[in-house]
């Protein structure tokens, strides 16, 4: 990219805001949705500024250019942005402002900040709002000031919007509205607001292609005691979509008509109490609804609804997670004997085998998300992703981590295994173990209903803790159906946060299990399995709960010492082995079966 | 007690209620400060039931009388209140309504309900005015109408506010009060109010002897930025006290002017944010300070200040725990014995042979709590406690469960071991270890910085969970330095209440670790170390923690299975009984170190 071009981009941008009066601009990277990732019509910050990594802010004044981004791409950004005149802000690092307090300090009484509302979370303008409020600078959220500037912008996304075959439903819409709605009546309210896209596409039974990786297309809802609407984009219709959604009572308004729609709506003279939640709304939504005032801001109960999957949903969850499990385990025995065979294998190569094993399945759809395929000290970073001309070969030595997940016709997947392709050190495999230990022990749980990931996270980590390592992130998360790999409400996480709400464990939840080792310029580890959540025995203490394991792909014991672990833990790893063994083998080579039947040998 | 006698009693209440236009009349079992034990003056539910257990409330109308109580006294309670005209709700029990509910339903509309705020926490009150506003039901609460009919009434208790010997102090009063007040201005209070007397006291630093079990005078505190009040009876006064008050520049104030000195002092046009813990205040002083207005409801400061003990402190309690252990290794060694020897031994005797050992520690002041020395059966109720005419016989077989406790100068102790007295099956040794492994697991956590018991609560609970059981109760609470042996913030604990504050485990607070077993008519097991949280590793990580044992006193080999624990927790146990043998064994007789050896050898 030339960095003229950028510099003449701003210098229109500035132009834009001198004439919108407008003394700073603020770009973030978002979607209308808070959605985990965004299309290529969102993408103005890198547009803007010619950084192209996937998290980052833009902060512009007629003075200065700031964009702030996060340890993964200090040194993508610093490249990227280079002669463009737009200052580094490296995000947690000692000494570096981060925005709130950037612009507290940057602007003067009475100045102006714009922004799109509609790209800036709820939670983000709130903190905004109440940061410059002593120095009374105005805040301009209703025009996307960027857009006039962005020549040849990319169309804004507009997938059909399909309907899930009823084979592959858990439950019609009727009957998952008629649940939403007994949620809104425990609450109180007599309208929800929705605009999380894989809450929306649970509850309407769509599915879509607007958001990468993420099987959505762009929408709201609007639901009450009586009537539901579904705001679409008159291009995302089909016949199919139409007639599904007039079966169960659904009305369709455009995509675009949705403030008018609710401003007639409130006007009109609703004045029930209207629920939506906060951290899911972008700010042009809340500053709507602040107006409106009877709001309750609440945990969305399709988020709740959605997190707890129905029998069927499962049974196809459990056939895809096998299919996806050959699928890695086949990689497994690849890329073992493919770094010693062959020449030039890289991250990005080997990304790529496993995406084709992946594509031969006949459900398989999509990536659930980036792969990460990363070797040795890459490892390290845990959002590595390996860009095909910029990343590292992969030698018969040291261990390679791959994250990766697809989306299946029946479920969605993910599933990380460290792989060993050739000599380690004792260290690495200490480190391997106790991870692996802690996946086992976490996996193994029983505890009573009622416990939320707060109270297991310690099984997964306390092996390392025992070691006095961390890693720095949670536990697990929940696991969408044929939807985004990232879903709450529940996670297996320690910390203690005031006020905030925890889910308990529910039968029919997905939870991953992922502890890991992070060394940054050494190595990385990480072993998860994706968990179902399940009842066991119910008696005078209560209902107990405990997981089933939902991925079946070896452990590599090239990196397991087996007297680091418990008895119990050995016998956890042997008998998983067992049962990878039994139910991968079938369809593999003969050759892969001998493979695996010595790689899931007993320790 | 003669029956005659309660029937008369409550006549005479009736004919006050009449007089006083009150419909329904209330007496819980409480005393101004909502303290753990009441001392004889505020026994008056027991002098109207003549129902002598710990805990009931009674609820009286013209037509009706009825009391409240829980699982422990359902029996007792029964016999006690034959023929007085009292029904028994047996609390907790299917289709027995609580005593809200209960109002609810009998009581008409426009009624009056009358109780002595004084003695009913905020939280119950607020409750009652809820659940009874509907029926626009009048509360009184300014008159303890029971006074009236209660003759010859104990003595308010009122013993010596004795100072704290300053070498037993942790800081002084001073250094107390620039603390609490640096909380007060973090919460943006102006005032803060206090009623909770272990907290008083040591802010204080004063003792008494007001309370059973618990070393407080009756008090109230009131603290400004600059000043500080103490509210005393005068005949609590001593010089000592006065001149200790003096010089930290503490006023006195007689503890019955409480209530017009708040009046005045708001009056007076004092308008800064007043603080209070409304889980620890009654319902009168909720009622003033509602009128008063500005005020926030928040966790007490002096409770958390309190929880961490000072090193000071600790070394205190550290010789005191030693000590404390001795005479329980020593009661063991005797009670194992005596159980095959002597004829007669009881419970009862049993504990008073404990109690002996204790009061020969010249540092001894009182138990902490009432003994529970409680065989086989009796071990399955939690808070069981020997009367010495009906107890049960110890004989040689079966176990004996033993949780006891002291105040000395110098620490609070607190210590529960179960005794095999001869003969035990399989399935109770399968159980004491479960509970064993749990208690060393626990004990040897090694966690983050930021864990409250949540996170950790899972450690001594596994083993019972992986069995399918469970206790109805929390896994451990913090203990006061020559205070009560219950207190907060911080608690081992699972179940997940939303909007319930956690307490973080800091350096220097002291929590038990008390796994069990009860199995209702069979037996009880519980093994109780007090824990002290101690500072491990600091890195890149953070700040490790981890726990010390306070405790040293063998636990029963006769009861563990060495094959059903886990290499670590054998490993645990074997350091557990070397440390306790290396600590405790010069303090005892040859015959008794022998003994030690025994019982502490390597399993």
């Amino acid at each position: 990219m030339d960095k003229r071009v950028i510099r003449q981009r701003l210098r229109m941008l500035r132009t834009a805001m001198r004439e919108m009066g407008l003394d700073y601009y603020l770009v973030p990277t978002a979607d209308f949705h808070n959605s985990e990732y965004v299309s290529e019509y969102f993408k103005i910050r890198e547009y803007l500024s010619g950084f192209t990594g996937s998290n980052g802010t833009l902060v512009i004044s007629q003075e200065e250019a700031g964009l702030w981004t996060d340890g993964r791409y200090f040194v993508q950004a610093e490249r990227e942005l280079e002669d463009t005149g737009i200052r580094l802000y490296r995000m947690q690092e000692e000494g570096v402002p981060d925005i709130v307090t950037y612009l507290r300090q940057h602007m003067w009484e009475g100045q102006s900040l714009g922004f799109d509302g509609r790209v800036v979370s709820a939670d983000f303008g709130k903190r905004l709002e109440e940061a410059l409020s002593e120095k009374k600078i105005r805040i301009c959220f209703e025009r996307d000031i960027a857009d006039m500037v962005w020549q040849n912008r990319p169309p804004f996304p507009c997938s059909r919007a399909e309907v899930v075959p009823p084979r592959l439903c858990g439950e019609s819409v009727s009957e998952k509205l008629a649940r939403v709605r007994e949620k809104m009546k425990e609450k109180k309210a007599s309208c929800l607001f929705l605009s999380k896209l894989d809450d929306l596409m649970w509850l309407f039974n769509l599915r879509g292609n607007d958001v990468t990786c993420n099987p959505v297309v762009m929408c709201y809802g609007f639901i009450t005691e009586r009537e539901a609407w579904i705001f679409l984009q008159s291009g995302a219709l089909q016949r199919e979509t139409i007639s599904c959604m007039q079966e169960a009572g659904v009305q369709i308004r455009d995509y675009w008509v949705l403030i008018p729609f609710l401003q007639d709506y409130f006007l009109a003279g609703n004045r029930g109490v209207l629920l939506y939640d906060s951290r899911n709304i972008n700010y042009t939504m809340y500053r709507i609804f602040r107006s409106y005032g009877r709001c309750k801001e609440s945990v969305n109960p399709a988020e709740q609804l959605k997190a707890v999957k129905t029998e069927k949903e499962l049974e196809f969850i459990r056939k895809v997670y096998l299919k996806d499990s050959i699928a890695v385990t086949k990689f497994i025995y690849w890329v073992k004997r493919a770094v010693k065979e062959q020449v030039g294998l890289t991250e990005y190569s080997a990304a790529r085998y496993l995406g084709e094993l992946r594509r031969a399945i006949p459900e398989f759809l999509d990536a659930s998300f980036p792969t990460i395929c990363a070797y040795m000290e890459n490892a390290a970073m845990m959002h590595y992703e390996a860009v095909e001309n910029s990343c590292s070969m992969l030698e018969a030595d040291g261990m390679l981590l791959v994250d990766s997940g697809g989306q299946y016709l029946g479920g969605t997947t993910d599933v990380t295994r460290t792989i060993v392709l050739g000599d380690i050190s004792g260290e690495m495999k200490e480190h391997f173990t106790a991870v692996t230990a802690g996946m086992l022990r976490l996996a193994s749980a029983r505890f009573l209903y009622g416990c939320t990931g707060r109270n297991l996270d310690i099984l997964a980590r306390g092996p390392l803790w025992d070691m006095d390592m961390d890693y720095k992130c949670g536990t697990g998360h929940g696991v969408g159906y044929m939807l985004s790999v990232h879903e709450g409400p529940q996670n297996i996480r320690w910390k203690y946060v005031e006020d905030m709400p925890e889910a308990v464990l529910e039968e029919g939840m997905l939870v991953t299990d992922e502890p890991g080792v992070y060394l940054e310029g050494k190595y990385g580890i990480r072993t998860e399995n994706v968990l179902e959540v399940v009842k066991g025995m119910k008696n005078e203490n209560g209902q107990f709960m405990r997981f089933c394991h939902l991925t079946w792909v070896p452990i590599d014991l090239d990196a397991i010492l087996p007297d680091r672990l418990a008895e119990k833990e050995r016998e956890a790893l042997n008998w998983y082995h067992r049962e990878v063994r039994e139910r991968i083998s079938p369809y593999l080579t003969k050759e892969e079966q001998d493979w695996l039947a010595e790689v899931t040998r007993e320790v």
